[in-house]
């Protein structure tokens, strides 16, 4: 019998990703989908591309949550959001992995550093599972509760974790440039994501200051033991979805191509989404599927190390990885009910 | 145990969405991918967002795909290149389901006039099922042959077959205004579908002479019995997939929308893909389904109906109708291995 | 020494279009930019694309705008903004140009009907020039009011008006099916003009309701004696800029294209912005001119005109043609500072 | 009397906008447009956007240009293509404003480590001025000849070289990351650049073996005095124009953003297309403009400087400059007939 299960912020682009993902799990259903502003309509009217003429929104209540029986909840809401029906999901015995950016940093202070403002519950950081699992499955599986990280982390830890752990790259004078299709923006509307400013131009954005820059910190701290440092610059690029990231680094040594193609390789072997290829990827090659491409050259003159890496910011970069997550948490093999496969074009 | 398939014409957009369909089918196998100019490449460069590291592409060989065992052949073909395989497969015993232009028409004078020569089997013509199962699932599930239709015809007979049937519009001065992603126009190399050319701009394309009118003529023709006559004008739109067809017809006489509803919500009342809806379709709510969306509107002043259609064209308007007739054929229910569901954005 | 001018809703892309064609202009010199919530931001907040460091946006004040020395002004707001300061400028001296919807339709009634609402100033209505100067240079010159056209009506009459004044299609049955650019819908923040919505997909919207579609009929009546009905389809296609309309008319007798080539070739002769050609255009090649495309062809089955016209909708369908219409109030050649030449890609 | 001028490579996009620069141009006057391939054909087939319906593409014969009575010839032929021409049309008298690759690279060697191939008139190397007007009109002025630099090295070069004249920054360990629109790749038709292929996708190309990266170098060690290294990375992003440039170099000593803002001011306080502005540019601000906007910020931690340059790549990046050099060579004011204006959307 599939596990029940809930998502509450089943109105946005990652929470309707969750939707078509479990739809087609053989071992989950979606028993309860809740929704702030959009509770009460009927999904078929908020995700058309979706089967959902008989399906309505509920609440974000957590007593109705509980009271619908599932045993894992998928939290998709915006950032601050999560901490509240995070805490008390789990205290009432529900499995919770958050898509949102309440729990992956690990110490209160970095998480005022990024955001500005204390942690609500400030016990907590650390005590969640940091939700990559080809870098953290034990956690994953040993826990009750997952943090999955943000588009970028995800795209820049895959590339860069192995290297770091494996001493091939210095932790300090990391570059992480990052271009990510729109989608990654979320749903909600603004001037800055109108199709007249976004079609047919490029931007940097956030530079220098952008959030997920400590949680890239975070993830390399834990993998190396030495503190990392991150220059992290997102660029948006009129594109639906699929996030590149093109990683810089000074080698450890005067290594070769083949040490570090060694480390990516050795590290991702038993890892069903995560390939090392010969060509710098495309990120239409994984568009549609939960995997991730990396590619890694060697600048010899200067001695700098590129990593490429590509996801489906809304698959390996949110609601895939999530549901990778769930999967382990659950006990079911990690590529349950995922796509290794993409549409192109 | 599931069926053994080939693909012939494995390399093309059609090919590479039957092979990702047949890979989630629970009862087809997929025994041989041919391909012409690409034999002997592995899958994987031809199609970097399947999952093709271990699978070799094989030549177009009747003889080895005979020898693999497949059971059914799809062959997704140029223009022509089917009629030679295709006969000759179906005489060694192998359903066919053809998503090319070579068997669609059922007459030669028909074919002579849509393609400007002879046929190569003219005795065939007529034999194949026209592969529409909203339609036309009795000839489809009687044969073991099947002629899949255009992307554009598909969306045409969908829209306009159900009132020329119920004889609710007239079957001349029908208007098919069409609007179709790139991905219809194929794989090929061409000036014209460079990004320069097609980005930022549309056109219409083989004004008055496109050779999907004849086909849709055929169609409407089948079901209604009087000689229709279409004028088409299909549009190319810069985007890759997704096909609107806006279709104008005269009211054969003074009947109300409810009469128009009634008819497409009676034809489709079973169908697991075709849906009537009260608002015109996006053609994003189809992408990634082999949906069709359905609205239908009536011009009081002019008598004139409205018929608005949307499907993806590499769906519904290919591998996943070719995949639908198959099911039929092979006496699975239509929709197995399917996607009801697409992805949005 | 250049006439001066102002602009009044100087923020949009039209506004902003008006402001690069008047800077441009040798005989235009813009003293007063007007805009309503941006008045008192800097032009190159608003407009990056200007060169706006010095020039500060001022508010829509009518005596502002008299007292700037303006001798014409530019309206560029929203539908119902013009009324208001449209007649209190005119009443005031200053020649009007209005690219709002406010002034183009002929009777209280067409108004009543297209808005659903009583006009302001009924008895303005018919005393404002029809602002297409092929069509109606005369009354244009004679007066101090232009109403210039939408752009959809500028793309439907510039293809259609030559055909029914010369009596060859019928008035009634006309069909025009029309795709856009996304500029079309305006600057304003909306969750329908967002990328993830619009980006990939495609639409038809308003569907028997648009508000162009009176407009279309007050002119083709203008030019034809006869009430002409309309039936009028906006798409909209993923693109920022261009406008195509494919336009189907029942011929009037037994005609030849010929005879349609040579209407609008005849109407046309002297027309610097407008080209009858030997193929059906794409709108990339008008796109930053203010030139029209068009293509006729002749269905000889059906007896069905089919006539397609492209423009820039921002250019010969706003600002460029309300330039054009100015040049020829002010008494200068209708082609003066407005480029005949686009750019590509 | 405007002087008359050739331009060889007309039917490509540079070509393209050559010739709409200079029909706009008040002191310069077309006189020939040779091409390749289409020689012979009328312009306005090879180029629908232009006013060409009586202009006819010449052939790239050097004694008819010279016969033309052409003062000044603009080259815009492919790579290896300009050196032949260019030192007989120098050697005959002619300005010669090379927008190919020919003569960009200082010396032999540089040139032979760029492009794997002896140069066929190495003793013409460093003969050339490098065309950047900003940092070398004195050179541009001086001479007959001029090559115009890529637009990857404009937009790296306006962005760096400043920095390192002034000895703010480190000469080695730079790092350019660039974001380019597909204009960029030029003309050509390749499977590489169909819309199937481009659309919806990006990645990085010729990863650590760009010959723009040695030309980076040459301007950087010209303006710096020490050899400079560059790691240059080329990104491809579904848009058709524009070029955004985000550059990270080590600060010399203990600087602040002011010393860096100061830098990038001073050296273009005179200049009339190149601004530093306080928030980091979109490409769309720039596109249809011969303008670069510049973005300098400080990563305080890691002392990390970063620089963000965004151009048009077919007018700054190309044509533009190509003309604001034609410009110096010919004695008139640099942005004599250059848009600094841009369109939008």
């Amino acid at each position: 019998m599939p596990t029940p299960i809930a998502i509450l912020g089943a109105s946005g682009y990652a929470g309707g990703e969750l939707i078509r993902l479990v739809d087609a799990h053989p071992l989950l259903d979606a028993v309860y989908l809740g929704a702030r502003r959009k509770a009460g309509e009927r999904l078929g009217n908020v995700h058309p591309q979706l089967d959902g003429r008989d399906r309505i929104l509920e609440s974000l209540d957590v007593d109705r949550v509980v009271a619908s029986g599932a045993a894992l909840v998928f939290l998709a809401l915006p950032h601050g959001a999560s901490a509240g029906p995070g805490v008390e999901l789990a205290s009432r015995g529900l499995r919770v992995i958050d898509l949102g950016s309440d729990f992956r940093l690990d110490t209160p202070e970095r998480y005022l550093t990024a955001y500005g403002t204390a942690h609500p519950h400030p016990e907590q950081l650390g005590e969640w599972a940091y939700g990559i699992p080809e870098l953290f499955a034990e956690d994953i599986m040993a826990g009750d509760r997952v943090a999955v990280p943000g588009c970028y982390p995800t795209s820049g830890a895959l590339a860069l974790a192995p290297l770091v752990a494996d001493g091939l790259i210095e932790e300090r004078g990391i570059v992480v440039d990052s271009l990510s299709g729109v989608s990654g923006a979320g749903r909600g509307v603004s001037e800055g994501l109108q199709f007249g400013v976004i079609d047919e131009s490029v931007k940097a954005y956030k530079v220098l200051e952008h959030r997920h820059q400590p949680e890239m910190e975070r993830v390399l701290d834990a993998v190396g033991g030495a503190p990392a440092q991150v220059l992290f610059t997102p660029h948006l690029v009129p594109m639906q979805r699929g996030l590149l990231s093109t990683c810089y680094a000074r080698a450890a040594w005067d290594l070769s191509p083949a040490d570090l193609e060694r480390s990516l390789a050795a590290t991702y072997r038993d890892a069903p989404f995560v390939d090392l290829i010969e060509v710098p990827p495309e990120t239409r090659w994984v568009v549609g599927s939960n995997r991730c491409l990396i590619w890694v050259g060697l600048d010899h003159r200067s001695g700098t190390v590129v990593v490429i890496s590509a996801i489906d910011n809304l698959l390996k970069g949110a609601a895939g990885q999530a549901v990778q997550c769930a999967n382990l948490v659950l006990g079911f093999p990690e590529e349950t009910g995922l796509p290794t496969t993409g549409w192109m074009p």
